[in-house]
């Protein structure tokens, strides 16, 4: 594996999963494969699950892990061709090789800014790495995808299932802010490939790039949708046709238990950080049927499978 | 030991002492212990000696060391019920349950906000996390006391006692801000159940909280408590019963060699970050008698012994 | 080696070199050097290269890393004597021997005001570290030099050289900011004890501080002085004379390929970070005698050297 920025560069999924399961069982059998070799995690934005899952993972492998903030630092500029002479003080060709130079596998989170939808899905500054590290690339999360946190999704499913081919239902939730689609993209495409009857449901407005929800069912009856589902993914996300806009906020979008009422005693995630009583009710999250910690912890054995494959492929 | 958060927590200070002398001897004899564990450290806010400190003593015994400034990224919602539509993204329930799943053991460092009494005296952040984490806890100082500071003290007074019962005296500082009463609280409450004869003096309305002070002597005249001391241990902090204010700040309760003649010899002793000329003449510090970097260079072996024990009852 | 500030620490300049260069066909060969030893790096001012370089060339050694942004906390106390009543926490005497008693090695990276030439000049900072930290300081640039840039410069130079004693042009560059001096005054040094023929190219009003020149060729005819090199050099500084100042920004400073011409197919080298389109043409730095990269590469082994000589005499 060269690259990992979304579910095409998964390859078989079952057959992941079932890797993903045997490192957890023993995290630490591949000590000596990343022996003399280092990770580089870069960071544009904060992250909490992403920071903590992703060096744990590279140290569960042997690895030695740099991270560097480029906020504490100074910005990159992205375009080529452009005169210097403003507030960007690194061109990312020159940063992404020097850091190839000194890391053998680098990871790296970047955000949508929200302000200019084609921007935002050029992935530019992932695909600047890809180009110019010389070195295999991890997406820590990037403007439009989060492909580790739909792995470890999917590996949660594999583990909480109860019938061979269950039905999942993403569904949009209220929030104070406007967020990127990022988690609901990936976890979309990622479902569109699974063993899932997987479906979608948003209000009016809030339907996400076709590019990623092909094959799913996306349904804007929100108790419809939820009706018999055997796992019910929240998440909240702004408008992809109204790009980064908050159109409306229903607040009955909020699971609760009685809209658990109609599942068919699902199990509730969510990719977290979340807002209790907004986007889930405290009575949903701390219940038994709750499983967004076991999603949170398995994030770092999806990604200590998807790094075992490039220092198997260096 | 599953918590470190106050003496109460350190089982008999004799026997810990003298394992701390033991690791200070060889601090890499027990590398094995962490192997393949991992210790998590979530600052908020920022530290010098325990960040260093903290991170030393977890890879002396072997661990891997993960750290997260969580001012870095997002506010903790602490309250439970709230409907989370402001400013904090996560709730500490999730990101406590999260981190422990990353991480075998947690240190967490916070500070009095000197707002709300009742608040900070609660040690909420701390608690929680005690509650929520499912691996132990070590306070990397908290709202209202910092026992690892305390720990490294003793140990130091152990190392430099002439005699089997020395006069411990701690006295108020001035200082140009309002600082927290955490480090006079815990070095209170250990003194007061240390091999020694313990003694503070402090201007009226600086009395710190009598559930730390208990068999202690508070006495108002700086020169009375001072005479014939064995360790003069300065330190400012902002008053308990008028919560979080600075009443007066005679700058008369200085430490200088005036005040040092008085005492039989003593040792002068402070926990750093230190206000020179302020807190304490350059004349005292820069002396012989300083043990001030002795107590700093001790927070190592401390720690180490507290993490030892942990990873020992896992 | 109980210091690296300078050139006048490195020794014979030949033998270094060929240390690295045998370091940097198996950097893992002393990897027990570093056991059980830790490293400090102590940043006051933003870092990529130097950050992840030294962090990598201390984990290539066997050391553990800890690494302390003094920005994320508290200023620190210069001066002796003074009455710390106002914004700084901490004094160096005591910060510098506290990390002292945590590390075995500590790096520092401090960076000119240019308010004050006496100030920078005087490297206070640095040199209290060595005064009080008890242990080996390697400097991560400082207020006036660079020299661990300046050794992977001449690293690179024997590398690529094709004639035993080749012709090196530092040229003057445009840039929006002041900049320090401190990577032209150390590049500067350090050939003017290499084996090369060193010449210096400025606008008028730029002279470098002559205590770091001497033996340089200084010439103000930009053309003149690429005439033939085999190595270009290209760094903005501000003024030394006028310290601190951006007197004039000639754009037609600029390498570019016209520039590139007169010179005897000559390698382009920067220390990076640098501004595309205004201190170099794309032409030139995208092209085939660019060794930018291979310069910044160069850090880990130059670094490694450093801290290797450091364990070895510990």
């Amino acid at each position: 594996m060269k690259c990992f920025k979304s579910v095409l560069d998964a390859g078989d999924l079952n057959a992941l999963v079932q890797e993903i399961l045997e490192i957890k069982k023993n995290p630490h059998a591949n000590k000596h494969l990343g022996e003399n070799k280092t990770m580089g995690m870069i960071f544009l934005n904060p992250s909490l699950r992403t920071r903590l899952s992703t060096q744990k993972a590279a140290e569960n492998l042997g690895m030695k892990v740099i991270s560097l903030n480029m906020n504490d630092g100074w910005q990159l500029e992205m375009e080529d061709g452009t005169v210097m002479n403003d507030d960007k003080a690194e061109h990312v060709k020159e940063a992404a090789a020097v850091i190839g130079s000194y890391c053998d596998i680098i990871g790296i989170r970047s955000f949508a800014n929200l302000n200019n939808r084609d921007d935002d899905y050029r992935e530019e500054i992932l695909n600047k790495f890809i180009t110019h590290s010389g070195v295999p690339i991890v997406s820590l999360e990037s403007g439009t995808l989060h492909p580790l946190q739909s792995l470890a999704d999917l590996v949660t499913i594999e583990e909480f299932k109860t019938k061979p081919r269950p039905k999942v239902v993403m569904t949009w939730a209220p929030h104070p802010k406007a967020l990127p689609q990022a988690v609901p993209n990936s976890f979309a495409q990622w479902m569109c490939k699974a063993d899932v009857d997987f479906v979608i449901t948003n209000p009016e407005g809030y339907d996400l790039d076709p590019q990623f929800t092909e094959g799913a069912d996306v349904i804007h009856d929100q108790e419809l949708a939820l009706s018999g589902a055997d796992f019910v993914y929240s998440k909240n996300w702004s408008s992809f046709s109204d790009y980064g806009r908050v159109l409306t906020t229903p607040r009955n979008w909020m699971i609760d238990e009685r809209k658990m009422a109609v599942t068919g005693d699902a199990k509730f995630m969510h990719c977290l950080p979340v807002r209790r009583n907004v986007v889930v009710a405290d009575e949903v999250i701390d219940g038994p049927n709750s499983i967004v910690i076991q999603q949170a912890a398995n994030r770092e054995f999806a990604t200590q499978a998807v790094i075992k494959r490039m220092l198997e492929a260096l």
